[in-house]
């Protein structure tokens, strides 16, 4: 008899839903999920969603404004454009996420966005190839080192290196290299945890403008630029995989990023060197530029497992 | 002097982000927006979208899978298909949304979710036209009147009616039909507020299962069914637009509404009838079923042009 009665109620609180009350009807709907995770994820999603509508009184233009921004978000997206990345990144999503997944410590590298430019299967290269392949630009000598937290050296990590081309553009951006890449690839340390390539300069560069985040920032009244980096993915064996960037010190937009990424430790000078021969004896039609950096891996936390399906 | 300071302390506050830090930098970001509103809808947002991802201590992988399942969710929206809006109704926020804006009072008839299969330019028949248009099922003689909060009838109002077949779909969910209407159709309220029309009776459905939205409900262990309704909205000049169901009284899923939109008042008989005479002296090849609603409408609230702005 009480049964039968408390399923009266449930089943009545999901008729005549209030504002108060359809948030514990959604959530209660999905009690039966079998993940726990799941439930929990779900129920602060729903909670905040929400909670947002009715913290700011949502009106139902704006809500149809919404429908019409995250729809035009979706097919903005193909193969070599992510826009929700994007507007996660510009909302600071990333970064947050980012963060909590691999907090800042001791002599570790510090992460920072992946952002929507990588590309799988980037080719192997040699040490010391030049991955600019043509594009004319300042030359970049890039070199580094791969070592544990206590800077033991890690030979054979995996050095996944890729940047934007002197105009702000990637190789993806460009339609007419027909998915050809360009000023990415990777490079395997030496015994003693070295790498080295050359490259050309990266500048400072917006993030793509013409889709709905670009008019998120207009409307925000915020600039879309990214002060200039090279970005790095590092992988070895029993270390937890590394993605970052290294950012030009003194750019205009180091103060501003538009996707919140920037740390002082992953800040480097890049120097330019009036000399016509490279640090690898490699003669070059004109000066040039070098950056270093020492990057420190971080063992696995506790959950190796997880961490590592999380990493993914 | 102190000027400086303080731009270098803000500056600063953008650079080495930390967990805590990162929300205030991306609201302060957006100061410098023209439009008050725009500035608290995205702080709102924003504070809680941060919010949920802490709570949560969101994983990369469950960042990465939510990208995903949002960019789907985009590229699945079609001139026929609106995925973004399904999501809304099925997590609640649609209900919410509607209930904020369209609270309940009094005789007024009370609003519930639009769905995502009105259409516009749906053509006005004359009164009594059977809306089927060939559709084979029970004959369902549909009809109501139109009135203000205190029984006034008003004449002329525009009364859009749609619903789905016996099989549970809609006409744009029917490519083969390339455009064409079935069972939807307009009605203007006579001297008395008084309309009718013939159609076929409806069933209960289940949603689109076979997108994202479904991929969630299941992984919820959600029905996808609606109670069988038909849609009306009806405008009048001088009231706020109404956007409602009715639904049939019985169903099975008269409790477990998947997008949350039964009220109790928008509950009704579809009531058998043997006889093969329709109330407007129709003669039927079989026997029929009756629905009647009575209309109250609104009248704005305060903001008269906002109002009916924000319900367009």
């Amino acid at each position: 008899m009480k049964k039968t009665q408390v399923k009266t109620a449930s089943k009545a609180s999901t008729r005549n839903l209030s504002p108060d009350a359809v948030t514990a009807a959604v959530i209660e709907r999905m009690q039966s999920a079998r993940s726990d995770r799941f439930k929990s994820v779900m129920a602060s999603l729903v909670t905040h969603l929400h909670a947002f509508a009715k913290e700011v009184q949502l009106t139902e233009e704006e809500w149809a404004f919404a429908i019409d921004f995250l729809t035009k978000t979706g097919q903005t997206c193909s193969a070599s454009r992510q826009e929700f990345i994007l507007l996660s990144d510009t909302l600071g999503l990333s970064t947050l996420v980012t963060q909590m997944n691999h907090p800042s410590q001791g002599q570790e590298t510090e992460q920072t966005v992946l952002g929507p430019f990588h590309r799988e299967s980037t080719p192997i290269f040699p040490l010391g190839a030049d991955i600019a392949q043509g594009i004319k630009g300042k030359p970049l000598f890039i070199s580094g080192t791969v070592s544990d937290s206590r800077g033991r050296p890690i030979a054979n990590a995996r050095v996944d290196i890729w940047h934007a081309d002197p105009q702000g553009e990637y190789d993806v951006q460009k339609p007419a290299l027909g998915g050809a890449m360009q000023l990415r690839g990777v490079f395997n340390t030496d015994g003693e945890g070295r790498f080295h390539c050359w490259s050309i300069k990266p500048t400072s560069y917006p993030v793509p403008t013409d889709g709905p985040v670009g008019s998120l920032l207009k409307a925000s009244k915020r600039h879309p630029m990214r002060p200039a980096h090279v970005h790095f993915m590092i992988e070895a064996k029993g270390f937890d995989r590394l993605i970052t960037h290294v950012f030009e010190e003194g750019d205009r937009y180091i103060d501003s990023d538009a996707v919140f990424g920037v740390r002082d430790a992953l800040i480097i000078p890049f120097k330019a060197h009036r000399s016509k021969l490279g640090p690898d004896g490699r003669i070059l039609d004109r000066s040039h530029y070098r950056i270093h950096y020492d990057f420190h891996m971080r063992k696995p936390l506790s959950k190796p497992k997880r961490q590592n399906k999380a990493s993914r």
